[in-house]
């Protein structure tokens, strides 16, 4: 078994007491050189147990001001109607998405057999970046077939939500049937985009969405920082979200 | 960033490898020589990435006869409905589940909230290892109203599922309203239990389930290996698993 350093299990006391509610997001944390006598370790130590807890999200520095809590995970509603904006603006927050990459070329194995194309049929590839407030939470990528959307790349290149981009191409409206959520490490990449460290965890989901009648339309994989959401799902009848 | 050593990078591509399909589950690897060869290195690399996607539960080590691809991840459907056994058995394959520790005690702030309880008042705990054949998936703890169900410890303590110890407490039916999904790195118990390496992700769900009238019955925490469960959830209404 691996030594646990102390600084992980100052920054484990602090979390716990995060959690338990004893801090509240917006807090203002005692300073490093309270913290440093209070767990009797230099504050070199207790700067790295905050620096970390920071990098994770739990924490924010605000230069000259001192250490506050940040909010707990936001709740991210999966149903039959996903729509990241609304669903975010639903519970008070800021939405946003950056534009990675817009690109047609052709589909392979696992797009083709979600889209119900012929291996190498044209598709849509859409990568992005979605944030909420300046926090990044969601690296995405939606596959969409190319021929029955000769308008799409054009819209989705202006940023904005899917569902608008859709509106534009004309799909007034889609639907989600299923959702498969997994859990991985971040790679390298994510980890850069999502602003984590490498190797932590991130929720991985799997999804297809479809026109009303069934026709496939959007295959996506999204990889949300596991730390800062929460899927949730309403089991309640009839599923829908807010929209 | 860190270096990145090139038994990883061998694990990597041969796990690029089962997942586009060139090996199924049950399929034999070529030798340990002949990976040596191929990826240019000596045996002793080879073997640590093949231990390393060994104790992933990737690949599974037969004694004299070589090493073989190990089964996807399970689908484990998510909905109004949650039955293990139930769901397990409907996929073909036979669900265990190991009695941990089942205890009356005190409920604590959590357990008391989400049972409409008061704190302090009885809670009966449930802790347990679910397993499909031979692998641990799931390490649970349920918290049931002691009050209102003083026969269920007793029935708990049988083994069998939660669902027929609820019928022997006079529980025909009860129902999941959300089911809340994170993602965290497993602690050392979780790790020892679920048979995974410390810190590697699991997926944490949390539920409230319910009588048919909406009365608090279950507050479950459960953690999922992350790389042997994929939570499945279906978006379509009426929204029903099989049961």
């Amino acid at each position: 078994m691996a030594r646990t350093p102390v600084w992980t299990a100052i920054a484990a006391t602090l979390q716990g007491e995060i959690a338990a509610g004893q801090y509240g997001p917006g807090d203002k944390l005692p300073t490093e050189a309270e913290l440093a006598t209070r767990f009797g370790v230099n504050r070199h130590t207790v700067r790295r147990a905050l620096a970390d807890m920071a990098e994770r999200g739990i924490l924010r520095t605000r230069r000259g001001a001192g250490v506050f809590v940040e909010a707990p995970p936001a709740d991210y509603p999966l149903g039959r109607r996903v729509r990241f904006h609304q669903n975010i603006r639903a519970t008070g927050r800021e939405p946003a998405k950056q534009v990675l990459r817009v690109e047609t070329r052709a589909a392979d194995a696992a797009e083709a057999k979600a889209l119900a194309l012929a291996a190498g049929d044209p598709v849509v590839v859409y990568e992005g970046l979605s944030s909420i407030g300046e926090a990044p939470v969601a690296l995405f990528t939606s596959t969409f077939p190319a021929a029955r959307l000769p308008r799409l790349a054009h819209a989705l290149r202006k940023g904005g939500s899917v569902t608008e981009a859709l509106a534009a191409s004309g799909v007034p409206d889609y639907v989600r049937r299923e959702t498969r959520i997994t859990a991985e490490s971040a790679s390298a990449t994510q980890a850069l985009h999502l602003r984590l460290r490498d190797g932590v965890p991130v929720l991985k989901t799997v999804a297809v969405n479809t026109l009303l009648d069934g026709t496939p339309l959007e295959y996506g994989v999204t990889f949300f920082a596991g730390e800062r959401i929460a899927l949730t799902v309403s089991h309640d009848t009839p599923q829908e979200s807010l929209d």
